[in-house]
């Protein structure tokens, strides 16, 4: 290594009561464990499997968190893994950096996350202070979507957003968007000159950090990679919305954007994104788990799409990933037993 | 990698009022920045430099802390980092693992450690869900040798402690921990059964987070090397106190090994450790800041002693070590500024 940092993935992680609804998401099988997924995930990354949270985050149809891949690429290139605490609502074994966040609420009520502008500004100086040339960053928050879709809204962007459904529950989303306006007392594009009173209203916790690093770092002069799909959009659309035109390069998965609900390609340029997608060719594989994501289960998240990119600049093929992937399933496999 | 973590160092760090008081650490050169050092000293393995935390520790000599040799090892060898949060009284921006711990006191206080036993069992749990084969654990918490001192009293051990200053302030240290026996009310060998007790009336939350890992690391089979000096011997007689007999190993610096105020040998050999040695040969480089180490300063702490033996075990040569450390010292001294 020259630097003192060559490849550091930031992981934000969080909850909101939002993400306990039901049908909103597939980041883990039962609605009382799905807050238990971001302690999971980043366990799963920092140690190959989880430790001490009380899950295996698969969807419910045996499909393996996306993080279960990000981690496959960190066997191979070891890239260094900065954890960052939003607001999570139960433990976790990972060293984390917490940043004084709570869980959000549930988007329906008047206040999404009470000290948004707080934790944007810890978030800025800690991007602020990274050493790094360059950043990779990635989210994992149960019914992210949904409160992507809320940030979005309350700033009057047209975007869609992504599932880790197979089928988006695209309109129960946007019910639980509309019943977050009316308590919030806001209408569609009401908080366009204030992204960070969008988050506050209509957000979550990791909205508000990943956008905080994000400026941060940039105002370093680092390159930034959103490691992600339409949650990253809403990101984007929040540090626009602030008034800034700076590069940023927005890693995903070929399972984003092959995704009908969402326009990914004119979304990324519209906000002046940098798209890169990967294709990590899971339906080559005869594993069943995996091939899940082919037919649209997971897509993305845990930085997968930044990990792949990661994996690709440094020489490894997707076969490669593809076989590690397998093997740090079947240890998560192992490790639940019969 | 084979395993998921093939090499993982654990950092526990925390801080005491004991480490406030004037005379008996190195470790900062300021009184009132010392509670900073365990949180730069995190930051400095973690990404090469403090940034965030105040200060840039050396010794009144301009002698660097030992997380920059540590750090230098980490950048040659990339093992895994896990930095546990013991006790800090200042904020780190290196990720952590909080274990609910808090400062130590003065030990001439009654109470050292007030959830001594509590800060114990957490880590015990922890140490048994690290999934690594093998562990080498270190500490950075300032006058921890004190600390130590006062648990092994406690215990009736005599073994007597290292000093990361070249005259080692033992008097100081001895009339500190013969005050808080008094005002713990015991004496020397009274918390023998119940090493616990030594750590809650006479020790600081390192000492008993690091026992608490290394029983429960072993209970999983795992070896384990202390990383450090006498602040792992008070850690292995605790071990001992337990009753357990468990292989461990001590893995430190010639600087401590030629300690006169401590026969670390023989010590180590009561106490049934393997004990290896590492001479990175400061001596030879015309480095002024890291020559002192060769007069006696800094010695050991932040794991270097594991470090430098991970380091042999994977092939690299002391040479190579010095040149890294060299490059590593001029970073945080260019950060400083003039």
């Amino acid at each position: 290594m020259d630097g003192p940092n060559p490849m550091r993935v930031i992981l934000v992680v969080g909850c909101t009561q939002t993400g306990m609804l039901d049908g909103l998401s597939a980041a883990g099988n039962a609605p009382e464990l799905l807050q238990h997924t971001p302690a999971a995930d980043a366990e799963i990354v920092e140690y190959g499997r989880p430790i001490c949270a009380p899950v295996t985050p698969v969807s419910p149809t045996g499909c393996p968190t996306p993080a279960v891949i990000t981690r496959a690429v960190r066997e191979m290139i070891d890239f260094d893994l900065l954890v960052v605490d939003a607001g999570l609502a139960a433990d976790t074994a990972a060293p984390t950096l917490a940043l004084g966040g709570r869980p959000g609420t549930d988007i329906r009520e008047p206040i999404a996350v009470p000290n948004a502008s707080a934790l944007f500004k810890r978030a800025r100086s800690l991007g602020r202070a990274q050493p790094d040339d360059a950043i990779t960053i990635g989210e994992s928050i149960p019914g992210g979507t949904t409160t992507a879709l809320g940030v979005m809204t309350a700033l009057g962007e047209p975007y869609g957003v992504s599932s880790s459904l197979p089928t988006n529950p695209v309109e129960r989303k946007r019910n639980v968007v509309a019943m977050g306006l009316e308590r919030s007392n806001i209408g569609p594009g009401d908080t366009a000159p204030d992204p960070l009173a969008a988050i506050r209203l209509m957000g979550d916790p990791v909205i508000a950090v990943v956008s905080g690093i994000v400026v941060g770092a940039r105002e370093t002069g680092a390159r930034v990679t959103l490691a992600g799909g339409t949650q990253m959009l809403a990101v984007a659309a929040v540090i626009r919305h602030l008034g800034r035109t700076d590069e940023l390069a927005l890693a995903t998965t070929r399972y984003v954007h092959e995704d009908e609900t969402v326009d990914l390609e004119s979304s990324a340029a519209s906000l002046g994104l940098c798209l890169s997608v990967t294709d990590p060719g899971f339906e080559r594989t005869d594993h069943q788990g995996l091939s899940a994501y082919h037919r649209g289960v997971g897509k993305e998240g845990v930085g997968m799409g930044g990990a792949l990119r990661l994996a690709t600049r440094n020489g490894v093929t997707m076969a490669d990933v593809r076989d590690r992937t397998v093997t740090c399933y079947e240890r998560l496999i192992d490790d639940q037993g019969p």
